[in-house]
């Protein structure tokens, strides 16, 4: 686990109940840009032997963590929109994927230009919960012929068993932080010990 | 004026017509990352001495180029939400942008958590057009009492006349490409000679 992440979490994120942890203040509204660029780092090593190609991710919140592990690895990201903007050419790909925070169903929707079968596609995003977010993107990277070589998550939330969904895949899923369950308004990390 | 930014626009960009320009092999939809670092170094140099405490910029075009500049100047970056997650605060600030991309009006909204009477906001975003959207944050920082520093664009459509717009605001503009007109679907800078 990234240490300075995990302790980041601690002191800034904030449990709202029903298994929603605000990280408003580093990473969802506010970025802290000293550890995005660790978080882009520590994507960086995890996933230098992937040889990925692109970094695929989901407006707006995967950008950050996207952009930060592009710089490290030095390759181009693309952000699927959630709405299709005037400037995308005809036939994307496009698929459903439903949201935890904003509570309904969003599209998501990838240009043809920008993802073929050439490529080897790195999928990174802020959380790994569900995993529908990133299921959506999964087949999105299927749609365009690439192949998908990893799976990225700044934050993963053990106890909603995204990762079950994602094993199938055979591809390395790596998340910086896992969080095991929330403790009243506490969050308790994976392999944390708790004194009784 | 930048000129890997401007080689890149002459060569990736694509006059659609309508004075909307398609950036998204590198900005909008793919983000290239070393683009996006030189892009935040050259914020970073123009802005140096007004002393930001925080960038403001809009989801979600904005956030790459904010978070570059970020990285440099070692700020936090608030990006404002379209839509309101449920785990933002009660009474965030609100503005409302025209958006000309998607061809609506669109709600900008920050949190009172991370923007106060003793910021000093520097606005960066990817376009300077009409200036409908700086102007909306433009808003919302004086709606937290925050001081206004200055305000950077990466690409600047000069005949839409949004500079002046944000002259009496009497802060720095800077922007780090100028498309002074299109001709034809040729893209013509500032100040760029043109062969008869």
């Amino acid at each position: 686990m990234m240490q300075i992440l995990r302790d980041r979490i601690s002191k800034d994120g904030k449990y709202l109940g029903k298994g929603i942890l605000k990280v408003d203040a580093f990473m969802n509204h506010q970025i802290d840009p000293s550890l995005m660029k660790a978080i882009g780092e520590e994507f960086g090593k995890r996933f230098a032997a992937v040889k990925a190609t692109r970094i695929l991710t989901a407006e707006t919140s995967g950008i950050a963590p996207a952009l930060a592990a592009g710089m490290v690895l030095e390759i181009p990201i693309v952000f699927a929109r959630k709405h299709q903007p005037i400037t995308m050419a005809a036939e994307p790909y496009k698929e459903i994927a439903a949201s935890h925070t904003h509570g309904k169903d969003v599209e998501l929707i990838v240009s043809s230009e920008y993802m073929s079968a050439d490529d080897r596609i790195l999928i990174i995003d802020d959380f790994l919960a569900s995993a529908r977010t990133i299921l959506a993107l999964v087949k999105l990277v299927k749609a365009s012929g690439a192949t998908l070589v990893g799976v990225g998550a700044v934050i993963e939330k053990g106890f909603e068993g995204g990762r079950t969904l994602l094993k199938p895949l055979n591809v390395p899923i790596e998340s910086l932080a896992e969080i095991e369950r929330f403790d009243g308004d506490k969050i308790i990390f994976a392999g944390q010990v708790t004194s009784i």
